[in-house]
């Protein structure tokens, strides 16, 4: 009420951050998975006629579709428009993003000389990120960006199959079959993932995501032994360069992979709908937040259906140590993005700690 | 050792089902789901140039088809060739099964009309079913007939998304938004699916399985609202006519909702490979048996791996009151068959209890 109050800082900048360092905070902070996205009339407007890898090479538009979701929707947080296959690319790795299909990759990793023909990513090979984040983050003002990065496993997964996998049969059959060359190519592309990430947040990134969208393909024992030790690496090397930027570690179907992933050195666990994020902060433990996990199908319900499950996900994130409400999966392309910005004015006003 | 030996049956009619109904056995019976399926050469020469559908409604089809992974693995059991949308289709929805796609509804459901249109399966619309199983059981010999069904989430959401889905969103925006609608039709949904089961056990079959392959999509909450009351009237409706018949109930991605589709009125609970035997049973009771849960992608691995998998898993199913080894999926079509019958003839050597 009084201007004069300085008490607690309730700027937009201190929501996200404290949140995802379990301070307290005086209202819950709210951003979308896929926000940047086919949801909104003018991402689609802007991105038309442009290719996807095309456009995240393009410092200019990345901006202009980074910006879009804050100014519409006044979420707390911004995410850099970018695709998980950005470094991959920048690598040299001969791939596209085919509308419809996903990433198809042009030859797929099968033996030792392909991994070896990866090389490491060098910061100059993602000037147009670095160009980006700093182009993002001046227009942001106080909003936090956050950086993100796509998982070793899952860019595995990608590399392995050639493109999307349901099932990930010659991923696992590369991983069960030929451990050494396993643990070589994830190593490779830790390497890569932590570089793309290190390059974000040099520029101004806040914090981070990293997308282990697949791993949720994988069991306790597997992830553990083939997965963990190098999302830990990624984790742990941006940990040891940039201690106090909150790193968020997020996967679908990953009920039974929280802890391990929560271990591989994540700040905030990303949590998708099927997990309550009492009981996933419950088996987490209290030194890492939660982020989530509103059902991006409910977006899709009456708006009395929505206002409860906003409710529901609120107070089940209050057992968490810090919470970030958001979507347990990325927005839906057919949501109506005037449901999220009311998702959001509910999030705000619902949490709000006077 | 001794011919006359009669302390303990030892033929293979026993092993399924007492493992099924938690009784001691001398060995871990095993079968595998999709058996009857691509992987097989002779499957696919005796499929060519016929439709699903048609393959389906052809007893002497069936019956071939049924039999082929029995005579070649030498299974604990057979499971019936069909597919989930075979009452739908008895019951006079216009629906296909496109290869490459999967089932394909002409007018999917939309709204109360739609619903009120579905008519009750009668045990004659599906004469060529119990034709088809009764033919198997007299080929079968003392090797038990596995019936199945498509449970009602599933058939819902291939009815109301018009085909398969990844987000199911059309589904949960009608179950979140129109509760009564969505009951009305689950409700029909269960009959059809009671009416079938009734069907093939009436014919000869001596378990059931009931697939609710997209359960794993909704939360706890969302499932034991919208669809266990559905799923448990068709498995209670079974049981009370027919207690002796084993239920067993398998969905994917089901970590979190073990425990619910066991209340539904499961003897046995199918997990897929993500957790673990012994957790899920801790997780589930001791009122039920458990069958899983091999990665089917594991049978890509070399054959040591696959010999330490196995092994894992009849370790862990060794804690359950009752274990069926099975995969933690179906068969996938570019399994070597092989493979398979190596598993079949490990898992009998390896579990055998003298």
């Amino acid at each position: 009420m009084s201007s004069g109050s300085t008490a607690v800082d309730v700027s937009p900048v201190g929501a996200l951050l404290r949140a995802c360092r379990r301070e307290p905070v005086d209202y819950t902070p709210v951003w979308f998975m896929r926000q940047a996205g086919r949801s909104l009339p003018e991402y689609r407007a802007s991105r038309a006629g442009t290719r996807m890898l095309e456009a995240c090479r393009d410092p200019a538009l990345v901006c202009e579709l980074t910006l879009q979701p804050v100014r519409r929707h006044g979420v707390d947080a911004a995410i850099l428009f970018s695709d998980i296959m950005v470094p991959l690319a920048a690598a040299g790795i001969e791939l596209d993003i085919t509308p419809g299909v996903g990433p198809v990759v042009a030859r797929p990793v099968r033996d030792r000389a392909d991994v070896a023909a990866i090389r490491p990513l060098v910061a100059s090979d993602v000037d147009f990120v670095a160009e980006a984040v700093r182009l993002v983050v001046r227009e942001l003002g106080p909003v936090p960006l956050i950086g993100f990065a796509g998982a070793p496993f899952t860019l595995a997964s990608y590399l392995i199959e050639g493109g999307p996998s349901r099932e990930h049969a010659r991923t696992k059959a590369l991983m069960y079959g030929d451990p050494p060359l396993w643990h070589a190519l994830l190593g490779r592309l830790a390497e890569i993932t932590l570089e793309f990430l290190r390059v974000q947040v040099a520029a101004g990134a806040s914090a981070v995501q990293l997308f282990d969208s697949w791993a949720g393909a994988l069991s306790d024992v597997d992830y553990r032994r083939f997965v963990a030790p190098h999302s830990a690496a990624v984790l742990s090397g941006l940990a040891a360069q940039f201690p106090d930027v909150p790193r968020i570690h997020f996967g679908v179907g990953t009920a039974e992979l929280l802890p391990a992933m929560a271990a591989a050195g994540a700040t905030v666990m990303g949590v998708d709908w099927r997990t309550p994020l009492d009981v996933a902060s419950a088996r987490i433990g209290p030194s890492c937040a939660v982020q989530g996990n509103l059902d991006p199908a409910v977006l899709f319900a009456p708006w009395p259906v929505v206002e409860t499950e906003v409710r529901r996900v609120l107070h089940e994130g209050s057992a968490a140590p810090g919470h970030v409400f958001n979507l347990g999966h990325g927005v839906l392309p057919e949501t109506d993005p005037d449901v999220l910005t009311r998702v959001v004015d509910l999030v705000h006003e619902t949490s709000a700690r006077p």
